[in-house]
């Protein structure tokens, strides 16, 4: 199964899924899943690199720190929110939900996802 | 109710509840209910201090990028999972959880200990 299969699978078994992606670190897209329409209405691309922006740096402090690298981070915005599992130091996979979508069944997908994605990297 | 009885009454009633905080985002808190032993063993302050700071930085970049003040943040580590959720500008309420908490109870408990705190910061 590709990376977009897999991404494809998650957002849509996820009520009010918007976009799911394989991102770097650093911003930047290995792969996306979007319905493209709400996706540019949330602006949900550009969400997504700030939210990772500061994931990282929150996950660098956090083993500086002693902490160890996060498992999962989410935010919630007044008109959708993300879930963010890092698969590796340098990509993760996130998703992007309208207001009123399932959190919790995009959080079991992305933890389901996660080690699938993670034996293609 | 004081801050305190209201950080208590939070932290007690999360299975797994180890430190609740009224924190200003520059990471100093107003006021904090600890389990002490579990809270060291954790360093669940310190913890709270770095995502604190990461979230602050985070909501200044999503606010101007015009996504609006996120209502909640969440990290899950290896060992415990901390919940974040602004109250305003300056100040937040934060419980952290010792893993394999009740996690969804945690961000139920803290959407309704917000307004009761909000009004009386």
């Amino acid at each position: 199964m590709s990376f977009r299969d897999e991404l494809t699978r998650v957002c849509e078994s996820v009520e009010g899924g918007v976009l799911c992606t394989l991102m770097s670190f650093d911003g930047i897209p290995v792969d996306t899943f979007e319905r493209e329409e709400e996706s540019a209405r949330l602006n949900a691309q550009t969400l997504l690199a700030e939210i990772a922006n500061a994931a990282n740096q929150l996950n660098t402090a956090l083993v500086n720190g002693g902490f160890g690298a996060a498992g999962e981070f989410t935010v919630n915005l007044k008109e959708c929110a993300v879930v963010i599992r890092p698969i590796t130091h340098e990509y993760f996979i996130a998703l992007a939900l309208a207001q009123g979508g399932n959190f919790g069944k995009a959080r079991y997908l992305l933890r389901i996802a996660a080690p699938v994605l993670q034996e293609q990297l």
